[in-house]
């Protein structure tokens, strides 16, 4: 039976986010019906919801940091029973089949993956949905493959950002084998940042945290960060020249990223995490002189995300979050835009209006 | 005793290159003496000449792809022997002891590589050089440690580019694990371009060619090139996306590298070699899609560049040259400056007017 759905959504790109009620399917048989108890507010849900990139398609209900619980579970799944604590990311599903997808990098699924929001929805015709929809809402209908599960230590509010932020933090710091001895900066303590610090911290690296002001120096601190650079110092950013291994720039506005890539060792990498929309400068000859590389990373896979959830629930880990009612969520995004939130606007889906 | 040694120089960045005699270093006990029968004339040589990059300290004699004959060895020399043949690139020293040395990756040295022309020149004094000159002269005295072997089969005025255009190119196909089954492109088919399709090639990789023209695509096929794309054939980018594990780009011009890097594979990477002065747009979103890299990278180290000649005298690679007498190195860099040469100008020391 298709299960009502109560949510928020956007509905053009310059009115607020408003109630909104529709229909997830009928769980099929390998699917998992889950009661969402927090949903994380990502950057990129703000950018969806005002069709800052182009192509939205209205209504849309963002979110895909998502935890809950599972209410019912078709007949073919097995990794899943009622009552358990899970999560959802940023993709429902993907091809399956091509290369990415076979070695378990479904993010990178060459035809393309079925985002968790936004995307068309191959299996929502018989609810009259053409495209997916998200976690700002009290019910999803997830096919098992594409679903984590949240250890028990782990609060579940905290830990729903951990399936956008976390991810997109761990897999960088794994892909580039961060661990004891590595020396990772870090560009800017927002969302995806914290969770860097935290990661990195925890993996062992000798972590330095880089900001536009001290405001946020004793929070990195706090999180595991050993250093805080301001990066208008000058002076500092000289002392640091050619320190970091690996710089994980988590910022999401057109910056200037020259005078970042001289703090890179020899064969250093900065991995760009933000969906920044112009292009950015790149020199030549700071790349050459010490085989620097500059590189993208686009969230992680379904087997490193739980990878990243149990590391999480062993190292104590979570985010940092600011629990709201879904009905703030315009305030929240209001905020975002300022970066006025320490770390993680959380909304408790259990605070939906009846 | 001081060598006396014939050369052309350029004498202000306005003036062409002009005779000029110059001393070099009595060889000291770690010194090999070399009679230069060949220069390599390199793209960076005309920026130097030209001051291109600021900074050039006049008179120099540019030239780092010297091949010639050991005429004497100083008494600690155990490598080299009166007679044979030998090469010198773009270093004559380095520090010895930093990280990047002690690795073998000398043209990384933290305090800097000597270079073969235009850096201080720590032993020049007693002949009252102030800076290193190089290779468009007879006669030149370098360190052991600096000097390179050249195998018997290869010529030794083919052989003589080997020693900047083959180098920055071989380091980077074996950083990035270039080998059977790796599919290579090579954006631009000069100097550098022709020398990285022909060991691409002989690695056992699938080399594609990128260039502006048809012009040069039989010369491709003839080295080892299996494709040739022009690139700004729209429908054959589109079709060639996502193909490449590694992109060699050697264009030293400022140039669009947006549309390239749509061609690079998941976790691909495209290495700049050419030397651009200005900022080139990168935009984050076809980085971050597949994981894809950019990344620098500067000549190679001294055991590479052995490694390197010694894999050309295996497969029977060297450069396409045009040999020319000294006297004519003027013509070479108009000619040079318009890319109107196939494919490296080699100065014939010998026809040094006496």
């Amino acid at each position: 039976m298709p299960i009502a759905t109560r949510a928020f959504a956007a509905t053009a790109s310059d009115q607020p986010l408003s109630p909104y009620s529709f229909e997830r399917r009928d769980p099929g048989p390998d699917d998992v019906a889950i009661a969402i108890k927090y949903s994380g507010v990502c950057h990129s849900d703000l950018h969806i919801a005002k069709n800052d990139l182009g192509g939205t398609r209205y209504p849309i209900v963002p979110g895909h940091e998502i935890a809950g619980v599972v209410t019912a579970v078709g007949a073919n799944v097995t990794r899943f029973k009622e009552g358990d604590r899970v999560g959802v990311g940023c993709m429902v599903d993907s091809c399956r089949t091509c290369p990415a997808c076979v070695e378990g990098e479904e993010q990178y699924c060459v035809p393309g993956m079925t985002q968790t929001y936004g995307s068309p929805d191959p299996k929502g015709a018989p609810v009259g949905q053409t495209i997916t929809q998200g976690g700002y809402s009290d019910a999803i209908v997830v096919d098992q493959n594409y679903v984590l599960r949240i250890p028990d230590s782990l609060p579940l509010d905290a830990a729903a950002p951990l399936l956008c932020a976390g991810i997109t933090t761990w897999s960088p710091l794994r892909e580039w084998k961060v661990g004891p001895g590595s020396k990772v900066a870090v560009i800017g303590l927002g969302g995806l940042g914290h969770m860097a610090v935290k990661l990195a911290a925890a993996l062992g690296a000798e972590v330095t945290v880089l900001s536009t002001s001290d405001r946020k120096k004793a929070d990195a601190e706090r999180m595991g960060a050993k250093y805080f650079l301001i990066n208008s110092d000058k002076d500092a950013m000289k002392a640091a020249a050619e320190k970091f291994d690996l710089i994980i720039n988590t910022v999401s506005a057109t910056h200037e990223i020259a005078s970042h890539v001289q703090l890179l060792a020899r064969d250093g990498t900065m991995v760009m995490l933000g969906l920044t929309t112009e292009g950015l400068p790149v020199f030549a000859l700071p790349l050459l002189r010490r085989r620097r590389r500059i590189a993208g990373s686009l969230i992680g896979g379904i087997r490193e995300t739980q990878e990243m959830l149990d590391f999480c629930a062993e190292h104590g880990i979570a985010c940092d979050i600011e629990l709201i009612a879904p009905d703030r969520i315009n305030e929240a995004y209001e905020r975002m835009e300022k970066s006025d939130v320490r770390y993680r606007f959380v909304l408790d889906m259990e605070k939906l209006a009846a």
